[in-house]
Order: C-alpha cells, then sequence, then structure tokens
C-alpha cells in the first residue's frame, strides 16, 4: 500500500478526455491494490496560452516538481497549426517542460499486437512478434542549441552533445538492453556528424561494463530502411533527439495505430508518461479518441513507481479489449466503442 | 545526333559491373540512334584511396568538369565500415564531389513497379500507383557546416542554409512539380528550427510564382510516417540535406527493392547520375547485382541531355525486363539471370 502524488496534464484537444480513461484505469489499480493516487490537474500547451499566455506556467512546472510522476495529454492546437513563426505556440511548452524538469531520456516501446497486424501499412510477416524499444535522448543536440539569423539573411542551428549528456541515456539504454533480449543498436551519422562519431565513441567505451550486451552501429539512413524491412533485428535502439524524434515516428507505423503506443520521458528527478500521438483535435468531444495510448502510459508510470505487477495487470487489461475487439473506431470501425467505453472496460477488468 | 563526353566513376564493390550494364545500354542507344558517347573512367572512393591516398583525386575532378553528365557507381568497403573516425575514408570523396562540383540538388523519383509489389515490405494496396520524386539539398547544411569539439570535450555539427541555396533547389523543385501533377511537400522541422522556418519563408515567397503548384508543410517526423502510411498522397518532396538523407532511403522501400532506384545530382554546371544503392561489397563479382539502378540512371541522364525519345525507350526496354522476369536473384529466386543478362537484355531491346 502505497500513496502517490500524480500531477495530471492533460493538455490540448483529445488529451482531456484520453487522460481521464487513464485515470478511470489508475482508480481501478489503487482500488484493487489499496493503494492511494492523489491527482492534481494543470495547464499546459494551447489552453495554457488562452488561460495564462504561458504554455508552460510555473504553477505546472512546481506541480510537476512535487510530483512522483506526471501523466501528459497532448498538445497542439489548429489556430497554432499554420504558423510555426509565432511567438508563442503550444510546442514551446512541451520543449521547456522537457528542458527545465531535465527529462534526458525518451523511451518508446514498439510492439506489433497480433489484434492490429491488419492494420498497419506493413505486411504482417515483416512485422509479427516485434519488441523493440527507442531510447531517443530529449534534452540536447540540435533542438536545444543556439539557433538564429545572420546578419546575411542565413539562418542556423547548432547541434551540441557533451560526454555525460550521452553517457546517461547510453547507461540506461544498456541497462535496458541487459533486462531484455541483449542487443543494444546505436543510430547515428557518424560517417558525416562529429556529434555522432562522439556518440559512438561514448558507447563504445561503455559497451565494456555491459559485457553480455551486444552492440550494433547503424547509420540513420539505413536504419529508416531496416525499422520498416525488418523490425524485428531491433531490441533496444539508442539515438540522438532529432533522428529519435523521425525514426520513433516511423517505427509507429508497427503497431498499426498511433493509438496504442505510450512514452515515458525520464529526467533524474521527475518522469512524464504520455501518449505518442498528438492533440488529434478534429476528434475532439467525439468519443473516438482511443484511450490505450494514455492507459498504456499509465501502465509505464505504475513500473516507474516500482509497481509492477499493476502495470502488468493494466497491460493484461488492455489485452482483453483488443483480443475482443473493445475498440474505438479507427481499429474496430463496424462496431465501434466509445473512448469511455473502452476506459471502463479495461477499468472493468483491472 | 549528337556527340557527349560522359565521364564513368565506377567506385568500388559492384559499381563496376553494374556501371559496365549501364554503358552496355548506352552503347545500344548511341548506335539505335546514330549517337556517339565518348566514355572516360576515373578512381573514386576506396579504390581511389589505395591507388592514390585520396578518395577524390584531382584527375577525377578534372575529368567530371570536362565532361557533358558524370555516370557513377558506388562507393564504400568494408575495410572503413567499422571507423568512422579513420582519417580518410571512401566518403569523403562523395561529399567532396558534391560540393565541388556544385551538386545542389539530388533528385530521387520513387515508383512502385507493379512487378514488384510483392517485394516490398508495405502492403500492395498502400502503395499501387505510387510515382513521386524528392528533391533532396545536397551541398548544405549540417552537412557542410563547421564541426568539431570543444575543449570540454563535446561535440558540435553547425547547420546552416541561406536564402539562395534554398531558392535554387526550390525552384527546380517547384518547376518539376508544375510539369507533374502539381503538388509540393516541403518537409521540415519548422516548429523546432531555425534553418527550416527559413526554408517555409522562401517556399512560401516563391509558391505565387507557380501558381498552379499547391504547396503543403509537413513536418519531417510526420513525412516519415506519412511517406510510408500514405505514399500516394506525394507528388514532389522538397527537403533539407540531412532530413532528405533519411526520408529519400526509407521511401526506397516502396520500390521494393534498392536496386531498382536511380537518382541524379544536379549542379550549375555538372550533373552526376548514379544509382541509391550502396556498393554492396558482399556481392561483389558474383553476377548478382542488380544493373537496373544505373540503367535506370542513364536513362535520367539522357533525359539531362536532352534525349527524353532516348530515355523512354530505355524506361520501356527496363518494363520489358521486369514483365518478363528477367532479374537478379533478390528479384527472381527461383530462376535468376546475372547482371550481364539483364543488362544484355536490356540493351537488346533498345
Ligand atoms: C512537437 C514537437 C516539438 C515534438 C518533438 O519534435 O520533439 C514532437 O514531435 C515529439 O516527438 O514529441
Ligand atoms: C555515404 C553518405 C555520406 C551519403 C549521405 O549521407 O549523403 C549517402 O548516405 C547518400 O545518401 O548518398
Amino acid at each position: 500500500m502505497v500513496t502517490k502524488k500524480i500531477a495530471l496534464l492533460p493538455g490540448d484537444g483529445i488529451g482531456p478526455e484520453v487522460c481521464r480513461q487513464a485515470v478511470k484505469v489508475l482508480d481501478a489499480v489503487a482500488e484493487r491494490f489499496g493503494h492511494r493516487f492523489e491527482f492534481s490537474s494543470h495547464l499546459v500547451g494551447a489552453c495554457a496560452i488562452d488561460a495564462t499566455g504561458n504554455p508552460l506556467p510555473d504553477e505546472t512546472l512546481a506541480a510537476c516538481r512535487a510530483a512522483d510522476a506526471v501523466l501528459f495529454g497532448a498538445i497542439g492546437d489548429p489556430k497554432y497549426d499554420n504558423d510555426p513563426t509565432a511567438k508563442v505556440r503550444p510546442e514551446q511548452g512541451l520543449l521547456r517542460m522537457r528542458k527545465e524538469l531535465g527529462l534526458f531520456a525518451n523511451i518508446r516501446p514498439v510492439t506489433a499486437y497480433q489484434a492490429l497486424l491488419k492494420h498497419s501499412p506493413l505486411k504482417s510477416d515483416r512485422i509479427e512478434g516485434t519488441d523493440l524499444v527507442i531510447f531517443r535522448e530529449l534534452t540536447g543536440g540540435i533542438y536545444f542549441g543556439e539557433k538564429g539569423r545572420n546578419a546575411d539573411g542565413s539562418a542556423y542551428d547548432n547541434c551540441t552533445y557533451s560526454r555525460p549528456e550521452i553517457v546517461r541515456i547510453a547507461n540506461l539504454a544498456f541497462q535496458s538492453a541487459a533486462s531484455r533480449r541483449k542487443h543494444l543498436t546505436l543510430v547515428d551519422k557518424a560517417n558525416v556528424l562529429e556529434t555522432s562519431r562522439l556518440w559512438r565513441e561514448v558507447v563504445r567505451e561503455l559497451a565494456p561494463q555491459y559485457s553480455d550486451v551486444t552492440v550494433d552501429y547503424l547509420f540513420v539512413d539505413n536504419a529508416a530502411m531496416q525499422i520498416i524491412t525488418n523490425p524485428k533485428q531491433f531490441d533496444v535502439v539508442l539515438t540522438e533527439n532529432m533522428f529519435g524524434d523521425i525514426i520513433s515516428d516511423e517505427a509507429s507505423v508497427i503497431a498499426g495505430s498511433m493509438g496504442l503506443l505510450p512514452s515515458a520521458s525520464v529526467g533524474a528527478e521527475v518522469a512524464v508518461f504520455e501518449p505518442i500521438h498528438g492533440s488529434y483535435p478534429q476528434a475532439k468531444g467525439k468519443g473516438i479518441a482511443n484511450p490505450l495510448a494514455a492507459i498504456l502510459s499509465a501502465a509505464m508510470l505504475l513500473d516507474h513507481l516500482g509497481l509492477t505487477a499493476e502495470a502488468a495487470l493494466v497491460r493484461e487489461a488492455v489485452d482483453e479489449a483488443l483480443t475482443n475487439q473493445i475498440l474505438t473506431p479507427e481499429l474496430n470501425p463496424t462496431a465501434p466503442y466509445t473512448t469511455e467505453q473502452v476506459g471502463s472496460y479495461v477499468a472493468f477488468w483491472i
């Protein structure tokens, strides 16, 4: 029996409605196991800009720091979509949150669920049995380097990586590999980039500490092909921020639906759990948003709190929903269930 | 009847053997149409390092400059593969060639050939009918920015783009779109990168000059999903160097085989035509390398020389080989033909 503070950042679009289902499931877990989860809800993204002018209010940041874990929905609103140059944008809230909370590792498991094989654009025999996890560096690289315009009108973005930035996430990835199929693949562009050469050096230096883990090195262009032609070859994939953004979204097609993919963004003190899908504003309030990615993010949150039996139970309940086709319309167009119904079904199984 | 100088840079691995088939086909074209193609062969890549210590000897560069077009094979040798930090590497020859010859636009058409649908990892109904072309900027961005190490051991790579660098390739891409299905998609990361915001600005400024072309903007992570889930939505895709490297290799899986994809790298004065596949050293000398990508690169070369009827004939001959399954083992494992045989068959049809 534990008591844990969970900060909820539902955000925009379908964020609030999928978060609600995750909370429902966490409530069921608390009841079943006699835990106490104390939820508090905070603004982030477009709704935070509307209310406060700031996509990440100080109050929200403080609440994240005070919490044992953070559950995040999604951010983004169409009114900002066509203007990536606007001064204040929802994404800035996300990027600042990562930086301020030191969320240096974004962890994304990708599984090819049997029940969803037919939904993937990839042929079933290529993806069946895929079980990989991507470790994307999240607070460094070209995302956070100096950027701007020169007097001659040219633009620049600088990409920098320090050894400690690489060491900390590489250690996490090695540990994960050691607990899984003992295979780590570093994705880089070491034939062109100096930062990639540093990534390779650091990973090579750390490798002897994880002597049972086999390490492979793959150039990012090749990885972009391999991950869809033969995803089963991968166990743990480690990469820098920008490559991770691209490769992890690409890999999401393996699952057949973005609506099923959870993620964790972890730092030294705080960890944030969120579905990888966006705010999908067109679906807002229609009851058609798939809550399973948010629910599986809650399962990762439980693991993070050390509640592994609880996490396993949530995953089993999700498997029940998949097996019995208790699914939202994108996965079950003929006999669809609503967001609420899918959430309740999973909660019921806890 | 024309006389043209073609510089051959066969390179390493299977480069020479596939180039030979392209030359065979060009010879057949010359005979049939009464043209004269003067070929000269030059070193590049690992073989150039072995012979001269330099992956791109001055003699080779001078020959490219003096030629009407360049046909390139592939570069790379396993002895350099595991050491991207080696001082002299085959890739440096490629990168220097691009820079020295000012090859600012890499153009890659991607077609889903009916006869090859079964070879793609993607489901046929998703890719059937795909006909897109990627314009990748090739001499700027993070590839050619300042890079190095700082005193504290950190590494950096700078990404810079000037307006003129973007304008010249954007104009090419717009012109291509105007002659095709009139749809241009800019792939960038304008929600994070300043260089991407400049790309968007420039493309927006140019758009009114091509008023019949519809322009879309897609973030690169989304593009990495879209290009495999729904490739038919694309006509012309325009992007910067690093994103183009990743997206174009990813898109190659649509064709079912790297062995079929040609490319052109064009500059203000010289243009280089090359298959997108690598040097595939394991296959060298075995007669199993697919020469069709090199042959289709020769077709692009003919187009570039203004010989469009000749180019069309080469493509028809390749279609004959595909329809009649006169293909190397990766595409026809049960009744394979050799590299030489496939080349001769295509030449025969000219
Ligand atoms: C919204 C955007 C800034 C963000 C990123 O690129 O990191 C998103 O794509 C993600 O992957 O979380
Ligand atoms: C070999 C490498 C430097 C090169 C690149 O990244 O440009 C290759 O991947 C390509 O796409 O031609």
